[in-house]
């Protein structure tokens, strides 16, 4: 049987370091991921803010950093989603998609989240053709073309600026009339009004194209006002659905279904810690993801030691 | 007058990250700093845990990639300490210790926290000749000679495995009989009994020396043996005092004088926001003061955004 001390799911900036730091406290971690360990920060092209590499780091080479910390350390990794947690006391149950059953006194939930579609008709038969939540992983696709973005965050306004040097225009959505993302990107897409086109108060309203994306029908929310757009490309960010679907109802969710926690990153259910993207919280970055990971481990192994008395 | 957004206090691993959140956001900041920027971090030689140096850093290097983040950002840099921090509503007053005024709408207190004394007759008298709170600033004095080493924590054990490289012989004390640090930690001291003696269930009840150290009187808790430990070194890590003498009473505290802060890093003061080893919580590492910083950023952004209505 895989009776372990602690189990993280999900390999993220949060993830590796809860097991990290879980590993140096002694206790017996197993590290469940579905994907490459990294998670979004894979999807990241250049990565400005996270505290010790003040000229940025590419997202590819920060995640190989993080995944190299645990090299040398006794983990066991599994490739696997998580079908479901079932908690007893302190006996808490992982059945993996894969089949694998894992057993564990303290549950560290890392599973990060992942992009929200738009929710038009044809979004899902598009997707891959045309349609994309990734600019790191398909912005490439688009060199002299045309291309979309919709959302008005901090991933919007980045992915935009990245894209701006492949598409020959992009044109950036957003629903309101003001972004949300931080003002140093604000400025920069608004310094480049013959590579990036803002299109403010607007909503795609229709996707065309038989077998690949070819324009959008938009639409004015304050003037009514529809207009089609012609490209080859269109980038979704506007927000993110947490992977918390293999988790039982008695951890507390937000009105978003992000997990509630305290500040040392405890859920509503004892032994079950949450850290990173799947919590709910104000500010969603690698350094905070990371920070929490460290407080969520500590605060399991505060847990473990007083569950042994 | 000197009229910022946020003024951060302290440039450890919080208040720089912090600093740079708050000015990427489009806040004007000053930064009031009384030493280097670094924090504690200066005073650690390795730092093996911080996410994205996997082989490990120096403390020194660390801090200065930290520094240097701030180096092409518009921020008003103070060199000094605060002497007090007064706010009326929505105006915060902050009075340096050399005089300067600032004036901010929302305060960021990263002041971290100093090493807490013994508190022994003679240890003012003797601190930096022969008593230190620091192995990394101190440590080499101590070459070739035997020192003691007092705490159960994570910095008793590294900075004893740090001692061990220059001293002839460490003997760690520590009150309890067991360690609170790290097992990795714990298992390195063990692996070296030739170079580290450990001392249970002691504690140090007399210093000796005219002027410099040269022994300690020890006396065993259980048993209440009484033994005489010549050393040239004492090096201290006993916990911390956070460094909050400038803050109002209205900025609520745990027992221990820490500020309490609900997950998003906001005080019981509104507009006044902590980060790091200032406030009160379980993991005080530089990921999480990291964490903190950037968090706490977001959050003083959220409560300026809701200011101008």
């Amino acid at each position: 049987m895989n009776v372990y001390d602690a189990v993280v799911v999900g390999a993220g900036p949060a993830g590796i370091t809860a097991a990290l730091y879980l590993v140096r406290s002694g206790c017996s971690v197993a590290l469940v991921e579905k994907l490459t360990p990294g998670g979004q920060v894979l999807q990241t092209e250049a990565i400005e803010n996270y505290p010790g590499f003040p000229k940025g780091i590419k997202g590819w080479e920060l995640a190989d950093a993080f995944a190299a910390h645990l090299d040398e350390l006794e983990i066991d990794r599994f490739t696997s989603g998580v079908a479901s947690l079932s908690s007893e006391d302190s006996a808490h149950t992982l059945r993996l998609e894969d089949g694998t059953e894992l057993h564990a006194r303290a549950v560290v939930v890392c599973s990060g989240a992942r992009h929200r579609p738009l929710g038009l008709p044809d979004e899902g038969r598009l997707t891959g053709h045309g349609v994309s939540y990734c600019a790191v992983c398909d912005g490439n696709f688009f060199r002299g073309l045309e291309v979309a973005v919709v959302g008005g965050g901090n991933t919007a306004l980045e992915e935009s600026l990245y894209l701006a040097r492949l598409a020959s225009r992009v044109h950036l959505i957003h629903r309101r009339d003001t972004f949300r993302g931080a003002k140093v990107y604000q400025d920069r897409v608004a310094s480049m009004p013959d590579r990036i086109e803002v299109i403010l108060d607007t909503v795609v309203e229709k996707l065309h194209g038989a077998r690949e994306l070819e324009g959008l029908t938009l639409r004015n929310r304050v003037t009514g006002a529809v207009r089609e757009l012609p490209v080859s490309g269109l980038f979704v960010f506007v927000g993110n659905i947490p992977g918390t679907d293999f988790l039982p109802d008695a951890v507390r969710r937000d009105s978003q279904g992000f997990l509630l926690t305290d500040a040392e990153m405890r859920t509503s259910v004892p032994g079950i810690f949450a850290a990173g993207d799947v919590r709910a919280k104000l500010c969603r970055q690698v350094v905070t993801a990371a920070g929490d990971g460290a407080t969520a481990a500590q605060a399991a192994f505060a847990y473990l030691e007083q569950l042994h008395g």
